[in-house]
């Protein structure tokens, strides 16, 4: 069986430079240009220096209420011998923006005026000439230039251009950008449920969105099975049409993986295959002198390779450079080994705890949509480096707002589906976000002990007294000022398949020949719970198939079951539910959430307690199921 | 007559508060919301946390091309003893994404793989249960919250909810704004001239294309002609229609002004007159529980009213609050005195020159369309201070990305078109901006002494030597590091009225009773030649009707002339062939820019020589005619 293999490794400089170098000779980056009503011009780019047609005011406009007079004849006037005028001949009445005519030359206030009859005006002060006239071009000169050639059109320009005059404007075409879809496995989004295999195109409408904000208009194609020929006709359909081309997957070695071949044959590969992770199997080529860019299918490398590689393209072909993305200096949460060889690009969460900006990496899998969701920036990690060390200071590339960033409360530790609600919560009525991070309930303290989390959610049961977190605190914590506060007391059970099919009643069934267990990992409150009632019932974890199988949440214990890979596992009561899957209640515990004040400050903490005490957090839960919140919002324990 | 005065000089917070407090209470700011195809959701805010309804993968997938197995099958496999595995019974061949069915627990890579026959799997290793399979919901669980409620949408959240089985999503209804531009003067915008007094309707397509930004959707009503049952009419309709009201101008208390009157007859009037300048003669006010703004009819006012009034109604109608603007911190170039009582908002110029940035008090005419274009950001003088000193550091909101600030080339002195010409080519060929000011040669060479200008275009004569420039320089700059380089010669003459009417032929003409003249402000080199050759002439200014007639531009003079308030004024021949005047010549001279080297990048100032010593510019320059480029570029003169 013929695999091929990816051609270059090519370092993403190295490639760029090929790319826009080919893209220069073949003339691809002449802007092609519009002219559109002015009135539809907002957020576009000119194409030429745009100058008034008509100046502004394009007559000697009064610049008050009052009356338009001959400044000379108004010499003499004083207190003493005041001025008389008559309307018409001397005098008109003038208001704000009138035409002051020629045989005028200075306008008196109206509250400066006396009308002893209807057709005199009586003044006490003279007149300088023109004043209180804004002569001819004051504005606007008619042939003065309005903006510069590659400018971009805010409203004040809309409505500068339209004072002076100018009605149509010549600009930059945005670029179309062809988005092809490619694969077998995809189906478009749409009613019918997906089969196993089957995959929910959503790659094009990224990149089409994306798009969209680099000031492109993207054209999506329909799905494209793997089929070589109907690929190419794609591409050549697309290249016509198009000024970029795009190919979403088909871009990896795989079996059905056609784009390279396809490039080269009806127009000329670059690159396949770049020095990134994500990203390594990019395809760069020209078809027709337009660029063709084959896309990983994964969602990460997807977007990760648009960024690098579409985003310049499209900029540069509207004359303009990519905007510096703004970037935030943080401490690094911990290491981040990457191989010498190639860049790597790293989403991050950051958040402001104890004062200092925190950079907390993502998981690195490139099939991780929610990464890109979650994620407020990237760290670029270098070729040539092999990372970084926990605590270092990096550069990260912000990808929220850093006002968002500001705002945001960290909590890593344990998971409980309520921490989903108060976060729903706190950014409804406060504009705060919550980020939180899954990895336990002694990974919380851990993390709390390094000032890297302003809270933790811990459910951790002491086995010599059968206590909840506190014997935790007074070990892991010792020394710290800590508050340590309910969040709910809730249901730990099996959870087992609908309907129970085999038959599942407690722990002691798991031992069971055919029952497949999967369990949470150490340090997880749930494990230290199962290790606990385990060890009461004499049951050796040993015998348990499926014990060294770990997942990192409640609902991906859940997931397991439901799909199938496993027949039980420990969790919550409302992962249960979540899934619709059977639940077998085991315990009732205590999930507390531990705080280090010193860490977050006092007016946030406060929101957070009200939000938990609030109706509104209250209903959701207890909706929900499986929660009992008669301590949810008290203080269960102060260190002193 | 009777007229009306403002009702209220009301602080902007207080009208503001009332505003959203009565608009509280009518339940105004309850989120209307719609549900939307994901695929169009880019950019929109969710009106409840979106959740999975799939988990993703939602079936167990291969992540790697190679073969799936039973892991139990494989222990005994080593390097001295491989496992022989039979093709569909014990192995089936996977791609990447594709199902592995329940039978099987792991996937080994194709590169680890040996097939000695069709249907036959070497391998050399054990595999590691559900190795290179990525389980249910590794990406997204169904259930899982995916976004909070009031998140704004990116391409990223698209592919994720996409991804995670999503295709509907309720979001909040972007709010409805109707503006209504009323006016008898106001014209459409269209193909017809305007009559004096007539005046191009423009506001309420800036308006528009602010609520566009603010993410509103405006809807421009026809004009209404001042009309005060016409003016109700459009205002109740659109109080059906929309959810905000905007009438345009009629908000000053001129004769045609009722705006305030109908709002207090059709709903409720809360405040005719704001304490803020520009922005005074704003109106604010309820109808049908929906809130009124009365908008002046200058535009920047206008802008700033909108700005201040309706950005903080449209976000919080979207559940948002205003983003906070970015800030910088500069050194104010100029003394900026304000009334006690207002808050003033001021328009300003922002350069980098010599390592500190620079704040530019832009005119504060209200009716200065091009100061709202020009401008990077506001200074706000707070009400109860009276200002601020020169030199003083003041916060300014920036309204151009700082990257645009950082890249700013600054130049104030002379005015010279061909200055507009290479700030042209300077931002299409090397992204930088450059903005002049006009305030004549004198001026310019102050504000090099003041370190506040990049470079200075300077044309003054020395009345001994009949020289240019460089006596001036020695004098006001002395001791300075100085360049000068030409950039252009030019003819300075007599602008007069098309087919010169008048027969003047010289500046001898211009003591003739009946010739009006404009003169230029004194500091202005053309004003300094203009004395020069008058003297030598022996003609006394003083006969001159007009001579104390000042503007700052050659363009503003030659405007006067078109506009037919003047007869003759002095200016460069380009001004004149701009704005289609006789031309009668009167000298040449030599116009230089003057260059501080140590204010400005090194690299920089290669490029405005690079630029001027373009064929484009000298295309550019050539085909205006009036000028001679035989010293273009060339450095003139340099200090020791």
């Amino acid at each position: 069986m013929a695999r091929k293999v990816y051609i270059d490794n090519k370092p993403l400089e190295d490639a760029l430079g090929l790319l826009f170098r080919r893209l220069e000779e073949a003339g691809f980056f002449a802007w092609e240009t519009e002219e559109i009503d002015v009135v539809d011009a907002l957020g576009r780019i000119t194409a030429a220096p745009v100058s008034a047609r008509r100046s502004s005011p394009h007559y000697s406009a009064s610049a008050m209420d009052g009356i338009a007079v001959r400044a000379e004849e108004t010499y003499a006037a004083s207190e003493t011998s005041p001025v008389r005028l008559q309307r018409g001949k001397q005098f008109i009445e003038v208001d704000t923006g009138d035409c002051v005519p020629r045989e005028f030359d200075a306008v008196i206030m109206i509250e400066e005026v006396n009308f002893p009859d209807e057709d005199t005006a009586e003044i006490i002060a003279p007149a300088i000439p023109w004043q209180h006239i804004r002569s001819v071009g004051e504005d606007v000169i008619a042939s003065q230039m309005i903006v510069p050639a590659l400018y971009c059109l805010r409203p004040y320009e809309i409505g500068a251009l339209l004072t002076s005059g100018v009605r149509k404007v010549r600009v930059v075409k945005q670029p179309r950008v062809g988005i092809i879809p490619t694969g077998t496995e995809l189906v478009e989004p749409g009613g019918r449920e997906l089969a196993p295999g089957q995959i929910m195109e959503s790659n094009s409408q990224m990149l089409a969105g994306l798009c969209r904000e680099w000031g492109a208009i993207p054209y999506r194609y329909p799905i494209v099975v793997d089929d070589r020929k109907l690929i190419k006709e794609a591409v050549l359909k697309c290249a016509d049409s198009s000024d970029i081309i795009v190919v979403c997957s088909g871009s990896s070695a795989g079996r059905e993986d056609f784009t390279a071949s396809i490039v080269s044959e009806v127009g000329e590969l670059l690159v396949h295959g770049l020095a990134t992770r994500p990203g390594k199997p990019a395809i760069l080529g020209l078809v027709g002198n337009k660029p063709v860019i084959g896309v990983p299918g994964y969602p990460v490398s997807a977007a990760l390779v648009f960024e690098l590689l579409a985003r310049p393209i499209i900029y540069r072909k509207q004359g303009r450079e990519v905007p510096s993305q703004p970037r935030m200096e943080a401490r690094l949460s911990r290491k981040l080994a990457s191989a010498m060889g190639v860049d790597e690009f790293v989403l991050v969460n950051l958040g402001m705890v104890g004062g200092q900006l925190l950079a907390y990496p993502l998981s690195r899998g490139a099939g991780i949509t929610t990464s890109l969701v979650r994620s407020d920036g990237v760290i670029r990690v270098h070729r040539g480096t092999e990372g970084f060390e926990a605590g270092q200071t990096v550069e990260v590339e912000l990808r929220r707002p850093s006002e968002t960033i500001q705002k945001t409360v960290v909590t890593i530790g344990s998971h409980d589906l309520a921490l989903d609600w108060l976060g729903n919560i706190l950014n409804l009525k406060h504009g705060i976000r919550l980020t939180s991070t899954n990895v336990g309930s002694m990974g919380g303290l851990v993390a709390l002990r390094r000032r890297e989390t302003h809270f933790a959610g811990i459910h951790l049961l002491d086995p010599a007294s059968g206590e909840y977190n506190v014997s935790y605190i007074r070990r892991y914590l010792a020394g710290e000022k800590v508050k340590l506060v309910n969040l709910v007391k809730r249901q730990q059970g099996l959870l087992v398949q609908k309907g129970n099919p085999l038959g599942i009643r407690g722990l002691q069934d798991l031992v069971r020949k055919g029952v497949r267990f999967v369990n949470r990992q150490k340090g997880a409150g749930t494990r230290i719970l199962l290790d606990y009632l385990l060890g009461e019932k004499g049951i050796d974890p040993e015998l348990i198939n499926g014990y060294g199988r770990e997942e990192f949440t409640h609902l991906a214990v859940a997931a397991a079951v439901q799909s199938d890979t496993a027949d039980a596992g420990m969790g919550i009561y409302a992962s249960a539910r979540a899934l619709d899957l059977d639940f077998i209640p085991v315990a009732e515990e205590r999930y507390d959430l531990c705080f280090l004040p010193g860490l977050l400050d006092g007016p946030v903490y406060d929101k957070i307690l009200e939000v938990i005490a609030s109706e509104e957090f209250r209903c959701e839960v207890e909706q929900f199921g499986g929660y009992d919140l008669s301590l949810s919002g008290q203080v269960i324990w102060e260190s002193d």
